[in-house]
């Protein structure tokens, strides 16, 4: 069998099938950006959360957490409120943490080239902990992350070691990233949106030249002024940044201080390691 | 100019030039492993850290955090005591924020056949969101990344917002986040060593199989069943899997509740994802 057909028959196996997660559906921000994937040939995804705020409550083997010892105490998709996150504490006997865990997106693609484009699309959003697996027979697939996290240990073998003042002060913090990680997921909607503008336009182009003028255009007509100031989209970026500037970044070799465990605010690894022309 | 010979140039480029981060250096933990991969003619180093614990000190302008208004308080690659970050502390002014990050290497790669298999023991040794980037002109990068991480709001607007006991807690469980990183850090190390060896047994074997000799070899003799066993590693795992399982986990389509964003003890995303014949 070929490369498209047996991808066809790996999509048409994985779309098949029933959603076994717990929710049993997509989550309601990232439905269209997984549907208008799931509707190209190069792509199907096999995994999303649109992003969440949790309370686990784990107990504590050796030195070791075990996965297996881990109990949800809350889990929302939308912004949260303290007396949600005191309640459930009252549940937790183990250390209990919140977390924020931002969208995240698993992408089985047709081709190399097909991830190499989404990969652009998220770097640019502000997804800069994306990257490619490909697999020993070519299998690829791109994970879009983000740096976007918080995790905060908040009681020690169901002793509770922050003040309710705290809590509230911390779920402003976590409900400000998930602010920030709808922002980033409406900036991936947006480019898919140009992209359908351009096919209804009729323009026989493929994905990849549609997407690239998608860009240029998103560029020129300053669709998302604010969004992408802060991103610092490496698209505005390869187009505006100071040659000198980049030389210097390309060769902060080792401990580098600015890696991409940092702030979501400055330029990734994907940027700034490459020389101008790559 | 030929894809080696272009790889080599910018080889001899990067390596030449001063490593201007901040420290000058290469941190100790990962000088070994940065000197491996260097002396191959497949890789080179771009960018490394083996993992720190940060204060951070951030301005807070509307509702965005600015990167440019962020001070450092305190960074060490060592285990932290509380004393030390009490003293920090007391020169916030803003947002303090305690982050562990863990270990992050970036490596370029002559192929994308070089950079699959770096993949590979990077997810074998518990780095489970590494991936690849392919630029335009198919310059290659790995970035081994884990998903072990630590963000926790301390101070806000100058005040301290938990208790000196908050804090001690809190380096405790930082400081077996840094023990765990170094375990895994030791694994990839553990796996340079085994090729080495393999090396200097004079086999005239590609890097490629010789890693392949080099893992099935670590995975008979059990060097380290520890680690292995809190690992879940994929490579093991895709000798044992269930096939049910395999296709439960792969059907898991949307909103799956066991993303990689979870803690680390479960299996990653690019080993429940492919089924076992990929």
């Amino acid at each position: 069998m070929d490369r498209s057909a047996e991808f066809r028959k790996w999509k048409a196996q994985c779309l098949s099938k029933a959603d076994l997660s717990r929710k049993g559906s997509v989550d309601e921000d990232v439905v269209e950006l997984v549907q208008f994937l799931n509707m190209r040939d190069q792509f199907f995804t096999t995994s999303s959360c649109a992003g969440r705020i949790l309370l686990l409550d784990r107990g504590i083997n050796g030195f070791e957490v075990q996965k297996q010892n881990c109990c949800w105490l809350l889990v929302t998709h939308k912004l949260c409120v303290k007396d949600d996150v005191i309640v459930a504490l009252k549940k937790a006997n183990g250390d209990a943490t919140l977390k924020f865990e931002p969208f995240v997106l698993h992408v089985q693609c047709r081709q190399l080239q097909d991830a190499q484009i989404l990969h652009s699309m998220a770097i640019d959003s502000g997804f800069r902990n994306s990257g490619i697996t490909v697999g020993k027979r070519g299998k690829t697939m791109l994970a879009v992350r983000s740096t976007h996290g918080l995790e905060v240990p908040l009681s020690h073998k169901g002793k509770l070691m922050v003040t309710e003042e705290y809590i509230d002060f911390l779920l402003n913090v976590a409900n400000q990233k998930m602010e920030e990680n709808k922002k980033r997921i409406e900036r991936l909607q947006s480019i898919r949106m140009l992209i359908l503008e351009d096919l209804s336009d009729g323009l026989e182009m493929g994905f990849y030249n549609c997407l690239q003028h998608a860009l240029e255009r998103e560029t020129m007509t300053n669709l998302h002024p604010k969004i992408k100031e802060k991103n610092n989209s490496s698209y505005i970026h390869k187009k505006k940044r100071n040659p000198e500037k980049t030389r210097a970044q390309c060769i902060t070799k080792e401990s580098d201080e600015e890696l991409e465990n940092d702030d979501d605010d400055d330029l990734g690894i994907n940027v700034t390691i490459f020389p101008e022309d790559y």
